[in-house]
């Protein structure tokens, strides 16, 4: 509702008020440039460099990062500058080497201005006149997709060209105070106005896309307006070519980004996603303070950034989608907006993740950052338990993040419980609808495939995405969440996922923990999916469970009769089952034909009693998890491997079991995972072993779903949780009445025996 | 034959020169008991006790540790003493319980001596006298075994009871200044002279076995015999009962290690077996300084300590044997190993380990490291390149660590092979003879699986060794060395193991690195097995190779024919094989019957063609591994993973490749092993994925091995290495000559091309 209204704002009445204020900024730019002292004034800006100059000759985080960048730069300044006519594709030479040349001209520019030595800006000058020379020489890049992408000149494609602008422009903006007029001349109307043009005017559909793609040309396009003295291409970088506000950044800002900051792909796109608008917001911000960039959309830059670190456990990105698992919140990306959150907000919590990521940028907000951290003023981040909404206006499903921890444990730690009733995601998304991971002292417990990828690593496909990303990883057997018919959620169709999305009934965060639930009855035709997920804490003085527990209630309905099974995707050694197996030991066979079920091994099954089934499982981070689950006697247990179907050896050979109810029409999958003990093999000695879990039962009473909880030392827990809107729970269980407000409650009740 | 000149020595001289010393000792020790100033003496000793006082009074580790177990202690003595009656076998209360005991005098014991707080004291009297109380009212514990073990009364075996006695008699000697005569004469009479007697005399089987059961025996009896005033109790402990020497604490110093230290069951157990030779030789250096204990055999109890470190890799002990992986250098056995070798030494080194051990010891050495760490006199350990001699004399095989780093690793993270032409190691060995394991960068890479058990987890056979430890871990295919005729070494019978040892052709640590050779001809009939490894350096003006590799030349011969197997157990993911293989995608089969066989899933296989046969996979320490073999044409390949037979999900599911040669007499399988490049995903690049070998050939000219290895940039080296045993290495090749020194040389050639 803020956002729609945020929107409209910008649509309606920004255009006029901007159109008074850029003439003033207009005025004022024309002033600026004419000073020397008024520049660079993008990301670097002319009112830091006095304090950085001063910086880098006492020891410190800034100096060192200096000398080192120096030091660098010194050794390439000794090579020979090279501006190849551009012949190939990503990853080939030509392409490597324009990428190297603008992120060695930005480098350079920032050793120019605070060393003042004009060797490093000729050195920049250089690359840049060669760069003149070539351009009006070449057309349209030669290894240029016709269909799907807009293409480059330098660049196969015109998003790198973007990227290229966004780091020229800066070194440009860096070096010009050192430049001739002559130079100056040639290079803003030979090389870069001309780049800035065709990035604008030459490619509409790419630059009014709101897409980060278009991020990256809006970014450009808008710091070349301020640079260059050409405040119509800022209104046009801001408001579309047509200045209409139907595309450009701030609808990019409006669009790209859910109210609380989350980005549809998920955090590993999102990174990547938040540095034109980091770069372009300081900029704007910068040259027209009084369009408050930052506080935009009730601040959503900022939010982006908090976001993208919520996102994570242990320094790396919840891998949901296309993610590859070692990115984390150390990426360069994320380095640039963490330094430029605490140069706006000095939040001394980011300066924790500041010095996780151990890399200091040579920027006015770096110099903050490097002598905050110096000063050891860092205090620990603390991690939110949050239901980040997906979608430009924060209702097209959400990512719920849930997090416990104890006192002596940091918070990106404990445990955390990702749930996932998310929208697509576009082309990278997964078709994992309500899928669920879980995470405890730093380990993933509950996990999920990520991409299926090598990333650049020739021999596994190129290094691109694998066949087995499609084959496996996207469908929805590689995830934690109902698989019905064996066939993935939206038949894997991307557009129908893209289409549809589950809808969040309720997230809800107190005393006891947080507990949210959410349903989508697209995913299958006639089929309704509801999970409900809780992680809490039991009352402490059960000395039984100190630790929190995961629950996790699943709810499938149909009219028609169908088979329902329910992966869980576990990290770690199995130790034992409370029913017996049936393990194949002399062959093993594939579990199925496709949709996943393909690459899966088939190790063990079972069909435990009524009752509950435990299975237990020994992390490598030395803790027992045992999932107990409510079954009917119905049920199979399938145990898997991931392996088959895999002639190349491209897919990690991961372990899971797999619920499988047969011929249904509505099942509830109602199961409680609870981490207990400690192994420690070096100090000899191993802790609780074994589930506390007695027994688990499930009820419904009216609007409230009940789970009777018994553990072996025989201490007995209610966990309600109230589905109706009107929030009022009161229910009677064994003939006692029982009331609580808010969504969960747990209530020890007296022992049967 | 220096130990051997050693032995003859305790032997035949001793005993005379000790019976003058001793009367001359116990004449001191009288005086000293009768003055409390000159108590307690064991491990603590009243010599560093006035420092110790004051040292707990001013900020440090040594205060820390001391204010925490103080803590502790306070929160025992709250609580009710507990000295029950023996009922329990080992992991039952009683027997839990009894150790518990005996921890807690000890350190009660050393609390009460640093605070000067009588309570500490009284407590431990409390329970000394509990025990006394208890001790003539039972008799051999009810859960004795008949046949195996001595019994204890405390405990099932006597092995815990002279463990008891160890902590006892030291807790005893800690508090006694604080006892009154009466409580002496009773703890004295009722208790400890009657266990002693009971270790001693009752069981002569056990106290003059030379086996790390007797050290504990002798260990507690000998310091019973200086607290109590019974030399002679000394000089049994040290020489047999009989004073022969023929067993006693000597003879077992004299035998159980090699004169290098090494305790031929591998560090795993050494790191266990240290423990009584470390207090008891502390103990004689506190009261019989005259003894020399610490020059004993050339110093062997500090051999022994630096040794167990030294047969470590990134803090773990190397998993030889029944080993458990986790298990490393921070044990409580090396923290006490390395304090007091660090009090004898000074050696900065060791305080680099005490470092990462992270626990610091209540004694005057302990003192000595705390101070040392808190003034930060730590200097980087050097892990060094060693061949450990097997059996009490050296020469019963060895086990050969070889090492190499950069300047920027440290040497316990650099390249480490790890090759073992080792005795078998008695009942803990494996059928593993000349097998080799190799680390780089922390990680393992070409690996073993250690032991098959989950430590006292219940579920997993009780926690004991699994029935898999049997069947597969100590079977020969588990490791990385030839298997004839898919049976084990010695047909995996121990007896005929303990029976035979490989011969260490030779060792040696060169500029070019690291090369041995080692044979055996019993592990089959008529079957002779030599291996030849090397860890060499290319020069370094060869850019394509800057790491080091391994060289592996494995020779079999028999006047029979044969079938060959040579399995790798590598760490990682496939990344390719420069021969196309055939997966088996729908179904997998075990790849035999027995031997471990049964335990290995059939994969994949090949036949690659005559020339090399390269197979690389990606280590999670972001490096590649290439293992690039000679290969006739008529060699398999074949792709196992460990799971088959495996109902209960014992064993962890790694991977291996077995290279196979049917049908053959004499075979020699050539190959090298070369870390290169790097993989980042985080940071989003990857580094030579390929090899960079383009070819391998092996060639034998008269006792000279000589491997031609070219390099894709067309580098030609010739690592040539002399079997010959008067080392002048002269050959021809392509008809060009060479000559070297020593045992290896490289010697880069002209290009062919």
């Amino acid at each position: 509702m803020l956002a729609a209204l945020s929107f409209t704002i910008a649509f309606v009445c920004l255009p006029v008020a901007l159109g008074f204020s850029n003439t003033a900024i207009a005025k004022e730019y024309k002033t600026t440039n004419s000073s020397p002292n008024l520049s660079p004034n993008l990301v670097v800006s002319y009112k830091d460099l006095p304090e950085m100059r001063t910086a880098v000759k006492t020891p410190g985080r800034f100096a060192d990062k200096y000398h080192q960048l120096k030091e660098n730069i010194d050794q390439q300044l000794t090579l020979a500058i090279d501006v190849p006519v551009p012949a190939d594709g990503g990853g080939g030479y030509t392409h490597e080497r324009h990428k190297k040349n603008y992120q060695l001209m930005y480098n350079a520019g920032v050793i120019y201005q605070i060393s003042q030595d004009k060797k490093y800006a000729n050195f920049v000058r250089n690359i840049l006149l060669d760069y003149v020379a070539l351009y009006p020489t070449i057309g349209l890049h030669p290894k240029r997709k016709v269909k799907s992408q807009n293409p480059g000149k330098f660049f196969w494609q015109s998003l790198n060209e973007a990227v290229w602008l966004v780091y020229t422009i800066q070194a440009y903006d860096l070096v010009r105070d050192a430049l001739t007029e002559q130079d100056i001349a040639s290079i803003e109307e030979k090389l870069l106005k001309p780049v800035a043009i065709f990035l604008s005017e030459g490619q509409p559909s790419t630059f009014n896309k709101v897409h980060n793609h278009g991020t990256w040309a809006t970014a450009g396009v808008g710091m070349a307006g301020y640079v260059m003295n050409e405040p119509e291409w800022v209104e046009k970088a801001l408001l579309d070519l047509d200045k209409s506000g139907k595309g450009g950044f701030l609808r990019q800002l409006d669009e790209l980004f859910s109210p609380q900051g989350y980005y549809n792909e998920g955090p590993y796109y999102q990174r990547y996603a938040l540095m034109p608008f980091v770069t372009f917001a300081k900029a704007i911000e910068n040259n027209e303070p009084q369009r408050n960039i930052f506080k935009y959309r009730d601040g959503i830059v900022l939010k982006a950034i908090t976001t993208t670190i919520e996102l994570s456990y242990n320094g790396l990105f919840f891998p949901i989608n296309d993610a590859i698992k070692s990115k984390g919140i150390d990426t360069i990306e994320l380095v640039n907006g963490v330094t430029v959150a605490y140069g706006r907000t000095g939040d001394t919590g980011l300066l924790d993740i500041a010095g996780q990521q151990q890399q200091i940028i040579l920027t006015g907000d770096g110099l903050k950052v490097a002598r905050a951290l110096d000063a050891g003023l860092a205090t620990p981040y603390q991690y939110q338990s949050v239901a980040f909404g997906d979608g430009a206006n924060g209702n097209e499903g959400a990512l719920v993040v849930m997090r416990q921890h104890d006192k002596n444990t940091p918070s990106e730690l404990g445990q955390t419980l990702l749930f996932k009733p998310a929208a697509q995601g576009l082309g990278h998304g997964h078709f994992d609808k309500l899928t669920w991971q879980f995470y405890d002292q730093g380990a993933e417990i509950v996990s999920d495939y990520g991409a299926a990828r090598f990333l650049n690593v020739e021999a596994k496909f190129g290094g691109r995405y694998l066949p087995e990303n499609n084959s496996y990883a996207k469908q929805t057997v590689a995830h934690n969440t109902v698989v019905v018919d064996e066939t993935s959620h939206f038949n894997a169709k991307v557009k129908v996922g893209n289409a549809n999305h589950p809808e969040l009934l309720f997230y809800e965060n107190n005393k006891h923990g947080s507990v949210s639930s959410a349903t989508i009855n697209t995913a299958y035709d006639g089929v309704t999916l509801t999970r409900t997920v809780a992680l809490v804490q039991l009352p402490t003085d059960s000395k039984a469970v100190n630790t929190p527990i995961a629950l996790d209630i699943f709810a499938v309905s149909s009219s028609e009769t169908h088979q329902y099974d329910l992966p869980l995707h576990y990290q770690g050694q199995l130790i034992e089952s409370n029913f017996e197996r049936d393990a194949f030991t002399q062959q093993l066979s594939a579990l199925g034909n496709n949709n996943g079920y393909q690459h899966l091994w088939l190790t063990a099954n079972a069909t435990p009693a009524k009752g509950i089934a435990q299975i237990t499982w020994l992390n490598d981070n030395g803790r027992f998890y045992t999932q107990t689950s409510s079954v009917d006697g119905d049920t199979e247990v399938l145990f898997t491997r991931i392996g088959a179907n895999d002639p190349e050896f491209n897919l990690r050979n991961e372990s899971a079991f797999i619920y499988r109810k047969k011929a249904s029409k509505n099942h509830k999958f109602v199961s409680v995972l609870e981490p207990h003990g400690q192994y420690n093999p070096a100090k000899e000695f191993t802790l609780s072993a074994q589930s506390n879990v007695k027994s688990l039962k499930y009820k419904v009473v009216d609007t409230i779903d009940i789970v009777e909880l018994v553990l072996k030392n025989n201490s007995r827990y209610l966990l309600a949780i109230n589905n109706a809107t009107d929030k009022s729970g009161t229910f009677t269980y064994d003939n006692k009445n029982y009331s609580f407000d808010g969504r969960m409650t747990i209530i020890q009740i007296e022992n049967q025996d």
